[in-house]
């Protein structure tokens, strides 16, 4: 057998993404003969030109006098200050500057977190469904994914995560509000799952570190509020992006905010800040750092996203659809009509609306539709939904 | 022992990147200290406000009315164009547009290139003085440096590569032009090193990669052209960075060029975009790539800079210091008037004057001075490198 000629590594990592991989490219067949009226429900991205305060805030900080403005920056404390103020009166919280680590969005964030602490032999706990990033970015750092199936209810399975920690146990990642369920971690569930963490570092005489993706924050529907996981337990990472609320996912901006009780804080952030050198220097752009205290005070229009959910979720239950209406992020996770949720994703595609097959995402006979799709896509979609669902009903 | 808090590669990385580290945070102690009238010849770093068109490249490139101007985006189509059409015209090269993987700068086009073929026990070889980053980085993969020293003349040491390589041995870094000695490897040097290469991927029937840092191939002095090693030997990379060329270092804009006779080129590609995945969606910015096209148009004023330098030549031998003249790059290497360089660069920082001391670049005995100091901070330098000189110079 000749020698490979790319790394073992990422054989195996391009195993595990496989099925994603696969997916996108179907995905970009079927948006290249799409005609102009397709419908894009499939993935959190905008439809709509970005707000227009957006790309004010980029013009105004295209602008300086400063020689350094542009130079070599790791976290510029200017974004620190404008990071933990907007934190701290969202969360009530009590983040100090220096609390703060710009990163290159949230996957940037537990990249380099991931790296800061897990080593090959460890394992990182995944509340399933997880984003479909989670494992290969883990397993670059070596370590193994063991998943926790979340509750009917959508709400963390805590005794089944005590059950899944072992002594290899490094670190657990959550999500919430959660992708796709749209579920808010209530504060008992919080509580609780700090105390199983807290009685297993004991009992280890090692940190399990808690990721806390919070990339949802500040997309809360029905005067929902949110709390940080972060909140209860000490050894947390609150890994954040401006990318949702601003629906930018292409401008790659976000930080880590570690907890002043931190155990062994210094050392900590000192592995965090090797592990963005050896990811390349994996700062945010000077640009993306100046205009920080801009973008805090933005945010797309939440309301506006709600009524496109309620629209949404009538409209599909007229049709004859079953879903449950999501407290927050972008998404309805919809029971599929026929098992095989990847045949009827296909069923609408040929109709030119698109859609995520739940088997992707460890919600098999789900799909899951995007509300960052335009109100037009969405009028346009309805009665598709309709169709294709009277068609799947029908005998064969 | 307790457990360590951290993991136990980062903490291997950290002890490689100790002395930088160290040296950092005594220079920011220096700057913190030093008053408006300080020189920092340090680093790569600019000392006045970036050029105009580029804040109006920005500017231009943050408005548009697509939907998807700021979408999740990997390598975008325009920008590979741009920058294929800017590197063929520039290096008479053949790249197609999908030859083209836009990445943060050149640091992390190196990290997911080494990432996406590099396990741990393979061998990197390493020319001696490298970047103070590559063997962090490479080491995140698991793999191990392996050093050749530079010739007298700075020339690559085409016999002692030869002698370094073994079966372990993945890939080869490659500095040209080299910082800090301002070499410009000759054709000649590089015909050598593809043809020891070649014979040695062969004799081990796995391929060795170059992989060819190109950060400072459009910074050449006296009419000097650049041959990128890249054109003597197919499993190439070619890593660029607009960083230098523009000076603008904190935003983090390159590529990595492909081949088009890459032995095993999808298997090759695809394990770099597993890597960018795993480094974090590790693509630039929307932003930064819309303006590419812009960007490859401009340069900061070479000829000035070589000014800044023959000035700067001058002025040092006439003041007994020993140096020679550089073909490229930003550096001056000079040779230390102590033997100990790092105590003569603290002699130097005491009146205000900021350089790089050799033993942190593996080359002791000399500093590093940048020329991207403005004129006023060279010209109130010049008379402190005379005083400390004859200081020096006098008996104890």
């Amino acid at each position: 057998m000749a020698a490979s000629p790319v790394s073992e590594s990422s054989r195996r990592i391009f195993e595990t993404a496989r099925q994603f991989v696969s997916f996108f490219a179907e995905y970009e067949r079927w948006m290249a003969s799409a005609g102009p009226d397709a419908s894009d429900l499939t993935a959190g991205n905008p439809t709509e030109p970005a707000l227009e305060a957006y790309g004010e805030a980029l013009r105004a900080s295209s602008r300086s006098d400063d020689p350094q403005w542009f130079a070599y920056m790791m976290s510029h404390p200017d974004a620190q200050v404008a990071a933990a103020a907007a934190l701290n009166s969202r969360l009530g919280t009590e983040y100090r500057p220096e609390d703060i680590l710009m990163t290159n969005a949230a996957m940037a964030g537990l990249a380099v977190t991931l790296r800061a602490v897990c080593d090959p032999g460890d394992d990182v706990i995944l509340v399933s469904p997880p984003h479909f990033l989670y494992e290969p970015i883990l397993m670059a750092t070596g370590a193994s994914a063991v998943r926790v199936r979340m509750q009917e209810d959508f709400d963390l399975d805590v005794e089944g995560i005590r059950s899944a920690i072992t002594g290899r146990t490094r670190a657990i990642i959550v999500n919430s509000p959660h992708n796709p369920t749209g579920r808010i971690y209530p504060p008992s569930t919080l509580r609780a799952l700090a105390g199983v963490l807290t009685e297993a570092s004991d009992r280890n005489g090692r940190t399990i570190y808690l990721l806390s993706d919070e990339a949802y924050q500040r997309i809360l529907f029905d005067g929902n509020t949110f709390e940080t996981p972060t909140k209860f337990y000490a050894p947390s990472f609150l890994i954040y992006t401006l990318g949702k609320t601003l629906l930018t996912p292409g401008q790659r901006l976000g930080y880590v905010a570690v907890r002043q009780d931190m155990p062994e804080r210094e050392d900590v952030i000192g592995a965090i800040t090797v592990a963005q050198l050896v990811n390349g220097w994996s700062w945010p752009n000077a640009l993306l750092q100046h205009a920080l205290g801009d973008f805090e005070a933005l945010s797309i229009d939440v309301g506006h996203l709600q009524g496109r959910r309620d629209r949404m979720v009538v409209a599909l239950r007229e049709a004859g659809y079953q879903l449950h209406v999501p407290e927050a992020t972008f998404y309805l996770l919809v029971h599929s009509p026929v098992e095989e949720d990847e045949k009827f994703v296909r069923m609408l595609a040929e109709r030119g609306v698109f859609v995520m097959p739940g088997s992707l995402l460890e919600c098999p006979g789900y799909f899951r539709i995007s509300l960052t799709a335009s109100d037009a896509m969405i009028e346009r979609a309805l009665p598709v939904f309709a169709e294709v669902l009277a068609e799947a009903g029908a005998p064969a």
